[in-house]
């Protein structure tokens, strides 16, 4: 039987008697190095409420995909949200557009974008248009939405932060996925865009984007630095089964960034309103608490401090959740799994394919006997190494949500 | 989508950017049993450099091929390599003849052969005919030489050490495999080699090998002990993808045995020529280091040892491949793992499914706070337990070769 048939086939009817909360820091797996004395950043933050918890908890380490492999951040969440990321593909154009909140359709194709520089021989010279401010976003949006359609396809942009933006082509028959326009490195050309597969949505969609940059480009010629743009991630929605039909869970997403957003309402979670901090997050929780038996809560500062080399910094961010974990507390989860999509080692200033460790706490959890929530913990955990995937069979199943298998 | 597509779409195009080590020291892998004080021979052994390297490492298990499932060497190093051993299957036949020497073709059949004693009534009583020196072999093998020809089938007989040696047969519209014509006990009589498959090949490789005993049999007629021979593992080539097409890695194989040099022949890797001790090999890798990115370097002393239920022997030969690690580390490799093919008990003086224990060193490695490499360490170590097949997609990840999947 597929895995998938068979988890279904023993979910009970009922709704869980609690609260699951999956509680992501973004990257907060780590490796121990010399140039910080063999010591991760959790294990040189003080966490004394992680420390309780930890007492009373299962813990293991997690695969995001498959040995070696490091994942984005969609892949990375697609498997913590149950998953399987090698067959859920989503374009980051997808999660961008839905992150910002506009509502793709079908027959929409969405692209990141950012506006960058380019000299009088089409070469880029800056992907990142000197990260031009808001403000002047915000008036180059409004000149690239004006062209508002390219024949029967109407083109929607959105502006994000600093030099990022949203363009969703739609309808007209077209669809993704295209490779980017970006370059990916300065002193190279943009790109053409151009249909990777034969199927005539496809290149079409290529056609419609072609000639958007050819009635764009003029439109931005006296906006140096910010004098073309690049686009990224193109593609269509996905099909992809909704989160609540799929585990029988109303689910809710406490999640700050657009790219969460998206992820989280891709699969039909709904999204609460942005959080000022962490403990305005934890205090969500506790709001809305009635009308979800599923909260997604994301951190992003372990993995910005990751990706920055701040080892320090990922270290404020891991005290910070834990100084605001008794707010979470205050209406105690069912379950509770604490752990990263993926690793984000300061050492390396990158996502990374070292397994990220986990908690799960729950009155029936068990306790592995270890006294922090920690890697070198995570690895004695009774939960050993797994595949992200299963975790939210794990937490369904401390949840009481599955009956026996056979008799 | 499929590993093997989703781990390739992933590759970067460059060299890694610097040296791919995999040392195996054969069968390393032990129990602990109250008959040695529950101590294994890596726990007994005194390893001053290994334990220096497993302080930086990461560290694990490894399963060859499923729980529960003894390897053959074949297996053991398929699944090193790369290659689920449940899906490409080898002959022992074939790996021999690479071994030896013989360059195999897609229309020959490769037979293991030794030299065995039966009396009148065609019975065995010895399977190794008291293991002949390796002269009389000579001898023998050029008597079966002379033969030459079977129908329009070429035979090739190559001597091994003592009383082994090959067969191969070539061209002539034949295919393998074919069972053993080795009764695998004495008291029995040799088996006639009947076609398995109705394969007309399978079934001509069948005859021509039956032509070959009625004409091979009169020649070794007064060379008692040695007055007939057993086939083993009769097999044609493999369709199994090149180890450099597929991993984009050039490899080289430093191995002293036949069979270990013969695996690395038939995925294209190159073999150094024959080591005198690990000292030697060492310094081969040394001294090849600009032509290849990926060594296989292999000791079969550990093997031996557990083979022979010799404790102390197999103590001797970790220890020396400690003593002749700081060789190696002169050029010291980006990623290298040290581990065996598979476990090889002392207490069971045979391969075992026991997992073995594997220890992984690169920059990006991290550590596992772990001070040996032993079996016990390795348990507590962040690589888990896992498939073998899955140890060079860890190597290709610390060599940074693999792009990040997804966004």
């Amino acid at each position: 039987m597929e895995e998938e048939t068979l988890y279904r086939s023993l979910r009970l009817p009922h709704r869980p008697e609690g609260k699951l909360v999956l509680l992501v820091l973004d990257g907060v797996g780590d490796i121990a190095t010399a140039a910080t004395g063999y010591r991760t950043p959790l294990e040189v933050a003080a966490t004394p409420n992680l420390d309780e918890l930890a007492r009373a908890s299962a813990m293991g380490r997690m695969i995001p995909v498959l040995p070696g492999i490091t994942p984005g951040s969609g892949p990375g969440h697609l498997g913590l949200f149950g998953y399987d990321p090698a067959l859920f593909r989503v374009d980051r154009g997808v999660i961008e557009a839905l992150g910002v909140g506009i509502d793709l359709r079908t027959d929409d194709v969405a692209a990141r974008a950012n506006f960058c520089t380019v000299n009088a021989e089409g070469v880029v010279t800056d992907r990142r248009a000197g990260r031009i401010d808001s403000g002047l976003n915000r008036t180059l949006c409004q000149k690239l939405g004006s062209i508002g359609r390219i024949g029967e396809t109407e083109v929607i942009v959105r502006r994000g932060r600093s030099h990022r933006f949203v363009v969703v082509f739609r309808g007209g028959g077209i669809a993704g996925p295209l490779p980017d326009s970006d370059p990916h490195g300065t002193g190279l050309p943009v790109r053409p865009i151009v249909a990777q597969s034969r199927e005539r949505k496809v290149r079409k969609a290529a056609e419609v984007i072609a000639r958007f940059y050819r009635q764009a480009m003029p439109l931005l010629a006296e906006d140096y630095p910010a004098n073309s743009f690049l686009l990224r991630g193109i593609g269509s929605l996905p099909r992809i089964p909704g989160f609540e039909e799929r585990f029988r869970l109303r689910a809710a997403a406490i999640a700050a960034y657009p790219m969460y957003r998206g992820l989280a309402q891709l699969i039909g979670m709904r999204t609460l309103k942005e959080a000022r901090d962490i403990g305005q997050q934890f205090r969500q929780y506790l709001d809305e608490l009635e009308g979800f038996d599923y909260f997604f809560i994301h951190v992003k500062g372990t993995d910005m401090s990751g990706e920055d080399g701040d080892f320090d910094g990922k270290v404020t961010v891991i005290e910070a959740v834990d100084q605001a974990l008794p707010i979470l507390l205050q209406k105690r989860p069912l379950v509770l799994a604490v752990t990263g999509d993926h690793s984000t080692p300061v050492a390396l200033k990158s996502h990374s394919w070292h397994p990220q460790p986990v908690l799960l706490n729950s009155p029936v959890s068990g306790s592995d006997g270890l006294s922090r929530f920690t890697e070198t913990c995570a690895n004695r955990g009774s939960l050993g190494i797994f595949q992200s995937k299963y975790l939210i069979r794990l937490m369904m199943a401390n949840a009481g949500l599955f009956a026996k298998f056979g008799a």
